[in-house]
C-alpha cells in the first residue's frame, strides 16, 4: 500500500508543476506579451505557447496517466477516455499552430526555418499518427489480440518519447521566444524569469510523469472480467 | 535470432547518426564559426557544443548500449566498461563547461541567465550524481544485493531521463548559437542547415538509443555462471 501512497503523491506533484508550468506562460503571455486574440497579431502568435503547451505536454501527459490513476475502471473505459484527451490534445496542437502560421502570414515571417519549427511539426505529425495507429489497433473491433499485442510495446515507447519532444519544442520555444522579444535577456527580468521558470517546470513534469507510465511498480493490475487486457498496463 | 538482426540494425544506424550529429557539430565550429582554440576567444566557446555532444549525448549513449551490445561478456567487466565510458563523458562534459565560462569571462558575458544553461548545469548535475551513486551502489563492495537491486530501476529510470535531458539542453544550445550569431537564420544558409540537421540527427539519436536500452525484447539474458546479475539488463 505505500507504494500506491507514493504514486499519488508522485500524481499529485505532477498535476502542481504542470499547472505552474501552464500558469507562468499565460502569465509571460497575457501580461508581458500583450494579452490574446485571433486577428494575425502578436497578440494572435500568444496563443500558440499556451495551446502548444496545454494540448501536447499538459493534456497529452493526463492521457498517458488514466491507465494508471483509474485502475480499478473497467479497461474498455480508460481506453475512450485515453483516445479522447489526446483528440483534445491534437485539437489544441492545431488551433496553436494555426495561430503561429497566421501571425507569420500576417506579418511576412519566414515559416519552419528554425530548429524548434523542424522538430514542433515532426511532433505534431508523429503524434497525429501515434493517434491514428492506437484508434485503429485499440478501439476498433475485429483488430486481432496478437496483433494488438505486439503493437502495444511500440505505442507505448513512441507515446513516452513523442512526449519527450513536445517538452524539448516547448523548451527551444520558449529560448527562441526570449531572445526574440528581450534586449535584457541576460539581466533577467521579472519576464525572463517566469519564461524559464515555466520551462524548468516542464522538464520537471515530464521527469514525475515519465517515472508515472514508465515504472514497473505503478502498473495496472488486470481484473479476471477484463477480456481486453492488451491497451497500455 | 531475427530480433537480434533487428536489434543490429538498429545499433548500426545509431551509431551513423550520432557520429553524423557530432561531425556536423563540427564542422558548424570548425568552418563557420572559426574553429578551435583555447585562449577565452570565440574559438574557446566552439569547443563547448563539440565537447557537450560527445560526451554528454554521444558517449552517454555508448555507455548506457554496452550492456546490450556485449550479452556474452562477463557482468563485471561490462560495468567497469560502462563506468568508465561515463567517466569519459564527465571529463568532455567539464571541459567543456569550462570552455564557455572561460570565453563568458573573456568577453564579459553573463553567465547562466538562459533556460538552455538552467537546464544544462542541472544536466551535468544529476549525470554525476548518477555515476556517484552508480559506482557506489554497483562497483564497490559489500553492497548488499537487496539494496542494489532495490536501487536498479531508479539508476536506470535517471539514467534515460538525464540523457533527454542531454538532448534537449543540445537543441536548446543549438538553436541559441544560431539565434545569436545569424543574422539570416530565416533564409537558411549553409550554417543553419547544418545546425538544424544536427540537431534533428541528436533527436533522432536520441529516439534510436531510447528504444535500444528500454525495450524488453532486447534485453540481456543473464549467464548461469555470473553471480552479479543486478546492474542494468
Amino acid at each position: 500500500m505505500e507504494k500506491m501512497i507514493f504514486f499519488q503523491v508522485l500524481v499529485l506533484c505532477s498535476q502542481l508543476v504542470g499547472l505552474l508550468g501552464i500558469t507562468l506562460i499565460g502569465v509571460w503571455m497575457g501580461k508581458y506579451l500583450g494579452g490574446f486574440a485571433w486577428d494575425g497579431s502578436d497578440q494572435q502568435f500568444n496563443l500558440h505557447p499556451l495551446l502548444m503547451t496545454v494540448g501536447l505536454i499538459f493534456l497529452y501527459a493526463e492521457a498517458m496517466l488514466v491507465y494508471r490513476v483509474f485502475r480499478n475502471t473497467t479497461k474498455i473505459y480508460i481506453k475512450c477516455l485515453h483516445g479522447m484527451i489526446h483528440l483534445l490534445a491534437l485539437i489544441c496542437a492545431v488551433i496553436g499552430l494555426k495561430a503561429v502560421f497566421d501571425n507569420h502570414n500576417f506579418n511576412g515571417i519566414t515559416n519552419m526555418y528554425s530548429l524548434h519549427s523542424w522538430i514542433g511539426i515532426t511532433t505534431v505529425v508523429l503524434f497525429s499518427l501515434q493517434l491514428l495507429c492506437g484508434f485503429v489497433s485499440f478501439l476498433v473491433p475485429g483488430v486481432s489480440r496478437t496483433l494488438r499485442a505486439s503493437y502495444l510495446p511500440t505505442h507505448v515507447f513512441f507515446g513516452v518519447f513523442i512526449f519527450g519532444m513536445a517538452v524539448a519544442s516547448a523548451l527551444m520555444g520558449i529560448t527562441e521566444k526570449l531572445l526574440f522579444t528581450l534586449d535584457n535577456y541576460s539581466d533577467l527580468p521579472a519576464e525572463a524569469r517566469i519564461a524559464n521558470t515555466a520551462g524548468i517546470c516542464f522538464l520537471v513534469f515530464a521527469g514525475i510523469i515519465g517515472y508515472l507510465v514508465t515504472r514497473h511498480d505503478f502498473k495496472r493490475e488486470e481484473v479476471d472480467y477484463e477480456h481486453e487486457p492488451l491497451a497500455m498496463d
